[in-house]
């Protein structure tokens, strides 16, 4: 990925990819970072039975768990090491239904700031003729400065 | 609940409900409907520890799954029984931590009609000082008309 | 107006109106501040040939100018002294048509926040029967503290 | 501009710039098309006083017509010739101060459909550094099909 935002924390790869794992939610949909740079982040997921609706495709608040993640995450990338972030707001458009078997969400910094960050998510079928649009999202992220996202000394199992 | 919006299908009640249940993703986070009637339907979730993110909130990707079902079910109430609809696209804004044992997410429909619906939801924690509101969707859904959501003759299991 | 969010600065009133004068652009639009209350504002504007869109009715555009004001300063009059607002983003709905002579854009307070506030804004034609509703949106506000509407000793005219 | 995506009205563009020049509030704040081509539309502004907010930038209600307008006429370049659209809803962040002397909104649609289309919009400053990104927006239009824009013999000024 080209680095269009220079990142605060030369560790913020490990500190990224700590937090992703942190979230029992991610694993219980079976989600996984794909590839992570300074503003960018892909998120992915893969079909599975459970995680359909009652068409049989993947289920929208499957998608939009991967927009939230692969939004927030692209914004930590770009975060100072003592500070976490959280969801202020997103929109998602649903475009096409998620036939696929895999879903890859792309989340890139439209403007990075110091409270605010902004940024948009494109999720794909990375395996359909032309990788086609499933969703489209815009984010809306805050710092919280001074509040590391793990705990100082803390242990939790991930 | 008041019945603000007339139901063009006097058994919505009951295909309503076979919907919600034919998607296994609304089970695999157990969420169920609370209450429904015409143009309104509640959606709540129980905390489980696979639910949660990283500092032990219930995940903002389960608030946005119950936003969606709330707002999709409250506009299906209204749909004629040979229909199915899709989320065109929602806005969520997180407002406070999920930090209770159950979520409710009320969804109303604002505006229906026979193309695109409009809906809003609330999700408050019921057990908070209250009702704290969680969270807040404003949600576009589409009605697809003659496509029912369960095709004739099925008998896939719920 | 009753009162569910208690103001900081007991001349919120004066304070409002006094930004929302110096807008240039509200007055070309001829809006005006119809009630104001804590955590309320109420935008409305009349029927002009000049603010028409295509077809005759007028433009999404003023109808989207007035959400904007009547959600930011719903959020301001919670504001404390020294301090100015900045709109970071709304998510605006057209519902029907805005056929009639006056609109009234009712801004309230979702969830006041020392930095963040949230406010919802329902667009109704007066006039018309059950002030049918024209236009919802949902809106975030920032709040930059120390940092006056109006520079201390200024005296631009409004 | 690359064609992505083909035009089912080889006059999409006199279509397009006709009905532009029927809206009179877009002649209220002096916006013109700035370019036009399958699926894309650039609509500008140049600063004016009138069109300014309290603090003497460009009223975040001109940002957000420029958006409508940009993301509306960037998805009829590709509906048919007895059609018009509404807007649905769209979801604007204000990213920069507009600071400058010109704004332009550029329009691409992201994907067109026979009922619902998506857009999506950037307004850039022109003239500062990197082409500074002040606004993004994301919108929804709906096709009105056998409903042209102008009514046939219909002569109205624009």
């Amino acid at each position: 990925m080209a680095i269009e935002h220079p990142p605060q924390d030369p560790e913020y790869d490990a500190r990224v990819r700590d937090s992703f794992a942190r979230q029992p939610f991610m694993g219980l949909i079976g989600a996984w970072i794909e590839d992570l740079g300074p503003g960018a982040c892909d998120v992915a997921v893969d079909r599975r039975d459970d995680l359909l609706q009652q068409h049989g495709y993947i289920h929208g608040a499957v998608v939009s768990a991967l927009c939230d993640n692969a939004g927030a995450y692209a914004a930590y990338t770009l975060m100072p090491t003592d500070s976490t972030l959280l969801a202020v707001e997103y929109k998602i458009h649903f475009l096409s239904p998620a036939s696929g078997d895999r879903l890859v969400a792309r989340g890139r910094v439209v403007r990075p700031g110091r409270t605010l960050s902004v940024a948009r998510v494109e999720v794909i079928d990375p395996a359909s003729k032309g990788a086609r649009l499933i969703a489209v999202s815009l984010n809306t992220l805050i710092q919280l400065a001074d509040r590391p996202d793990r705990p100082h000394g803390s242990s939790e199992p991930s």
